[in-house]
């Protein structure tokens, strides 16, 4: 395999790309300038030292707001934010909807996947360990465990559901809320599911 | 413009129905034999005769349902409904949905229709007059409008609320509610516009 | 079953259209006056007695045009088209998209469906007895078999040759066509098949 | 701006990339190791000493084939094809898809681009000069003019046109050729435009 076939397989792999848009990427790479592509070189190189994990909600995180040696992000840092609430969500671009939506004023906590449905090790697929360690050390007025609204995910929720009862087992279990279901924008009544009307009927408000 | 002809052109105002399929439509119909086509249209004129309008809730039902002389639906003449519970909705297809989900057990009122934004007559487009004498002639403990999320239906909904306001100007407002939004089936929370976000978690429990 | 359920029911049976769609065709009757009804009742048991198939190439056709007593419809009656050329489609909406394209003079033979791939008894899918009695009536320079492309189609253009070679056995076999393949309007090159690009290369001019 | 928001701002620029899917790609990296990083990297910087332009059909090609000096592309190195048959395309990714056909055994020319409708300098949208200079250089039998059936490629074949009749002005012009046109792969007799049909009516046999 010579580099353009190594760079279509690179590619492939990237989300939601197949093997026809792999090839157009690198004929459009193959259009750039020796300077261009040694600039997206280098990016690439530096982008796991300019982009740091955040020791507490495991989200991404860039340098710029990493004031303190802590490491922590410009979030976890945020004294004016609510530290006794707890947003537990699978990925870190579900936090970026959500702080977009200045809904929420809590913590965060990403997992970092979801557990597949009959899955034999879930501890591996989301950062349990960690999620553990940080109920260990903080306590929480109110844990919120905000997943989609898909099998895989609903299936997560519990999971994590039946962590915290068990990690929670002698102490006394934090508030566990979930986001409440109901019509989203776009909604028609007529196509609705009868989940949705159901859920949508008790919170009416 | 022959027998063919006005049959597609009656098709082509068929929800949903362009041109092309309105003419598969006619020449299905020619695939059919004339017993066929005799029963279809026996029975299109039976149909009205056949399916009545609830004088209370607005929508079509079938004659085998009305066992006394009142001609109210099924829904309305069930004594074991919350009577002092109302939900208006734009149309007879949301209550098949809303029925189904077995979410709901009060009354229905059906609009109709939905008002447009910059109606000028927004009485002509919905059931106004009738909803009124309603309002006029029950009590109600809850008024629940139910409209789809969309801006016309939203719309509709606070076009409705301020006929309410003013109906109920002299007397006392019943609780008005609407459904709850938040996160519906398959929803994923990346791609959440904020408004449902927002809603979901204020909805949480 | 009532009326509304049994026009459901026939509405389910038209081309696309599902249960949803037609519950809601059902209900947009609803919204009829009695008299429009009436009207669409009326041009349903007509519909077969101004529609006509015309002896000669069994596509339908309206009476207006049926000006002597042959009941041959316009194409066939013409005598400006020539009648020495045949092409064989599968279905009536064929002659129609060919009628408006101006490409093509001669006459036109409808088989009324396509053959399956491994049908038992093609000669029961096609007017195959109509066909045949047809190529004994008349005499041919060309015979053009138009088909869609895809298995079905092409399977049945097959078939038809098999047919044209068994039928002119002992006679001389006119010329037999298809349509040209090639790239067609909307084709990209990079999207197209390599049985596309062939006959479009082949086709060259 | 970071190193993050630097490499999504290059993804936004890739072909059919939106924003939404530019962030997931960069998440997607954040989830490789440093060395699959570094390795991503360093095939970006040998990409453009490793692919190189033909210096006679100016579509990219991999050193392996350069088994010469010359720094031709296997095609046109290739002693069995027809180096008297030119076809002219847009796009590297159109000899790829005709080369998987088969169907062709000439040479190429790439234009790298189209000329859009009403462009006033249609010569800098393609390889003009370098094309003039090939047809000045070797001598031509045929000139197979081969673009995607929309618009802009239309014109683009028009105006490819015009330049090989002014250069061959004063000697004889090789036979000029498009890919024929008739009924593509998945093709619909029904839904085919009257050009489609009029073509495939011309081409038939």
């Amino acid at each position: 395999m010579d580099t353009s076939d190594k760079l279509e397989e690179i590619f492939r792999n990237f989300p939601g790309i197949g093997p026809r848009q792999a090839k157009r990427f690198v004929y459009h790479l193959l259009t750039k300038s020796q300077n261009e592509l040694s600039e997206f070189s280098t990016l690439l190189t530096q982008l796991k030292s300019t982009v740091f994990i955040c020791p507490s909600c495991f989200r991404f995180h860039t340098q710029k707001y990493a004031l303190d040696q802590s490491g922590l992000c410009s979030i976890c840092r945020d004294q004016n934010r609510n530290h006794r609430q707890l947003m537990i969500v699978a990925r870190d671009i579900d936090v970026g909807a959500l702080e977009k939506s200045r809904a929420y004023s809590g913590r965060y906590f990403v997992l970092g996947g979801t557990v597949p449905i009959l899955d034999n090790d879930p501890a591996s697929k989301i950062r349990q360990k960690e999620l553990l360690q940080l109920l260990t050390d903080k306590e929480f007025d109110e844990i919120i465990i905000a997943t989609s609204i898909n099998p895989e995910s609903e299936h997560t929720a519990t999971y994590i559901l039946s962590l915290l009862k068990k990690h929670y087992e002698n102490s006394k279990l934090p508030k566990v809320t979930t986001p409440g279901r109901g019509l989203s924008t776009g909604t028609e009544l007529e196509y609705s599911d009868a989940d949705t009307l159901r859920s949508a009927l008790e919170n009416r408000r």
